[in-house]
């Protein structure tokens, strides 16, 4: 891992899959296969793509029940702990509709509403995570969402992992679909026979998938296309070297094009940081992954005094940050860019990406500059409300009128005169 | 226009220009010359598209007096009282960051940070609305964006229209460049020698803006890209088929793609509105182009009963929704689906377009599914915050591990372990 001073504009090398123009070609394809064929469409590329001949796609009771058999107690014990973490921090973001009342009798505010209908992406394979099926799932619920999907590729025995069904059991989905790739958002976005069409499409997938859900975007919202996992470290002398390289090497094993930074103003901690990653690394079971992605990807910037430091982790606006300095809770108010922010040394990233509560689905590629983690809001609409009163009206229709007619529009004038010329 | 009975699922007969594959390829040489030849493109494009020699952007601030000169003074106060309005509303959007602490030592929480910076297309020639400045800035403004900025294709004379400017400063924008087009969205996203770049770009513009937003989109952030304008009116035998009718002219004179729709269980209204959109429609000075809105996207949606037409809405998810009808704002609970609601026969939709205070830039083309109307919170981004003690950690960490395990992440497990086997 590279030492490297800070000079300047710092950012994190990135490297973000958009696609091939072929790729982008065959996913018109699959879509426009799916929308003509419906759930035909859909047979043929699970034949295709998951080698499997799917009759039907809905998971039935017994699946689910299978499933907790194949998965230890302890363990659905400790997914049921995260689900209920997750659903208590989230709820603390739910905000009510609210009203302003004026003597005049006007009335002002605004409806929150949650969507009617939402569906949940789980990839399939080695990246079926049961974590993310709680981290997708559970805020629509808390929203209120009240048709919940989830679609998720199935296996070459035509089943869904084991933990992937208790998640979404414990989470509360009713309605899990074994099906995965650009045809299941094709599903849905556009619904087929088996298959009825949400308004919102969560949830991490393949290139396939990203595309995908580009493509649909406008017939039915999205959620952001994530990048690349991104960790950044801020620590000083204070930090323990072998717990800071650890967090890096999480981060590291997810994909070799994950990327892990330590931001530093001591010499020693960056020395030291360097000397443990080399040394966990030679033991870890994801070694490949990890060290191409720390060797393309990581990197120690050494920067001359804190200040500088917290400047630096600003200009990368990382998806994780993890503050281990002495009074690492006075640096909050200056750090203004970052998906989450993990504090001290027992905050270490998993907690979150696990277990503590909030959303480990966080803004990547400098995103963090202007999105945030999903959340309870991702998952409901707001409408304005607006009650004027006869006295109101009186009071600001002439000035109303005045502005439409600045603007050129006369019938907009004469909306409001219709009603102030009576009486 | 035409009465049309009610049955199964209605839709918004909608028209939104997506572009052509030459309007994409236009945009994208535009983008790319603004990258690579900054400031020079900009003036090159000014040139061609705009017809008038920029040697600098920046707006001066004798031109803004200039302006005050040319706004007769109680417009500058209606623009002033507006702007008012429209900050009050908006302030109650503001939600604070928030902490939730645990016995055990465990913070969990979110902080709201506002962008950086902002930019704000403002469109040309007629479509120049001073009420479209305040209702992008002055949200971004109480959201606590430091740096807005604005962008508008100068006049044949080099000028902005002197309301726009007016509108801008009452606003408190600091930073106008009297540049637009593609060419401005480009100057916003990547920066030149004369406009560095921010962070979000909002604001309506013509179908070349709209396609240079969208491509830009991810290395800045974009609002929603708005179609035509929609209106539905809700209405049963107690509304004035004279009142419904001007509403729905208003929003016709708009675009000869604005879509305006009457619902109602009323055979009664749907006729008198039939009669009375024709006959004020003869008298109005944008009729060329409200009569084709009407002829081609208008319609009046006869339904069976109260209960058929509030669904019948819901399917429709207008833009903007006004209820006329008895006891309006009991119906306010069974409205799922609109950008805005306005309630009652004096919220006649120019009361919410330029003066009550809620934002006029809402979701078009049924967007209002998922999305929300233009808020503060557009304006800011969240930061989870995780801050784990020991205790927590030691209580927790086992499970943590365990979960890590579950899903292949070895040195997930270990990042936390590294914590617990000391001490």
């Amino acid at each position: 891992m590279k030492i490297v001073k800070v000079s300047g504009e710092v950012s994190i090398k990135r490297s973000v899959d958009s696609g091939s123009e072929d790729q982008r070609q065959a996913v018109k394809k699959i879509l426009a296969d799916v929308r003509r064929s419906g759930d035909e469409a859909l047979k043929a590329y699970t034949e295709k793509f998951d080698h499997v001949r799917m009759e039907t796609f809905l998971v039935e009771p017994e699946e689910i029940r299978e499933a907790y058999n194949l998965v230890d107690e302890s363990m659905v014990q400790i997914i049921a702990d995260a689900a209920e973490n997750i659903r208590a921090y989230h709820e603390k973001q739910l905000r009510p509709s609210w009203l302003t009342t004026e003597e005049n009798g006007t009335i002002l505010g605004q409806k929150v509403t949650p969507l009617d209908s939402v569906g949940v992406y789980v990839p399939g394979g080695t990246a079926a995570y049961p974590s993310s099926v709680l981290m997708n799932v559970v805020p629509a619920k808390v929203a209120g969402v009240k048709r919940i999907v989830m679609v998720s590729p199935p296996g070459a025995d035509g089943k869904l992992p084991a933990g992937v069904l208790v998640a979404a059991d414990l989470a509360g989905v009713k309605e899990i679909y074994k099906v995965g790739g650009a045809q299941a958002i094709g599903a849905l976005a556009y619904g087929t026979e088996s298959i009825a069409p949400v308004d919102k499409i969560t949830g991490p997938g393949n290139i396939f998938v990203a595309l995908a859900k580009r493509e649909v975007f406008g017939d039915v919202d999205i959620d952001m296309i994530a990048g690349p996992s991104e960790i950044a470290v801020l620590a000083d002398d204070t930090a323990n070297a072998d717990e800071v390289a650890a967090d890096l090497l999480s981060q590291a094993e997810h994909d070799t094009r994950a990327s892990s930074v330590l931001v530093t103003p001591s010499a020693a901690l960056a020395e030291g940081v360097q000397r443990e990653v080399a040394v966990q690394l030679a033991v870890l079971p994801r070694q490949e992954i990890a060290s191409r992605s720390i060797e393309d990807f990581g990197a120690i910037y050494l920067a001359a005094d804190m200040e500088e430091a917290v400047e630096t982790v600003n200009q990368l606006a990382p998806e994780h940050l993890e503050i281990m300095t002495e009074n690492a809770m006075e640096l909050l108010g200056k750090i203004r860019h970052a998906g989450a922010i993990f504090i001290g040394r027992y905050s270490s990233e998993p907690v979150g990406d696990y277990f503590a509560g909030p959303n480990h689905v966080l803004p990547t590629n400098g995103t963090a500059r202007f999105s945030s983690p999903l959340g309870v809001e991702d998952f409901q609409k707001k409408s304005s409300i607006i009650a004027y009163s006869e006295e109101a009206l009186r009071e600001n229709g002439a000035k109303i009128a005045k502005f439409a007619r600045l603007e050129g529009l006369e019938a907009h004038a004469r909306a409001v005169e219709a009603r102030l010329k009576k009486n």
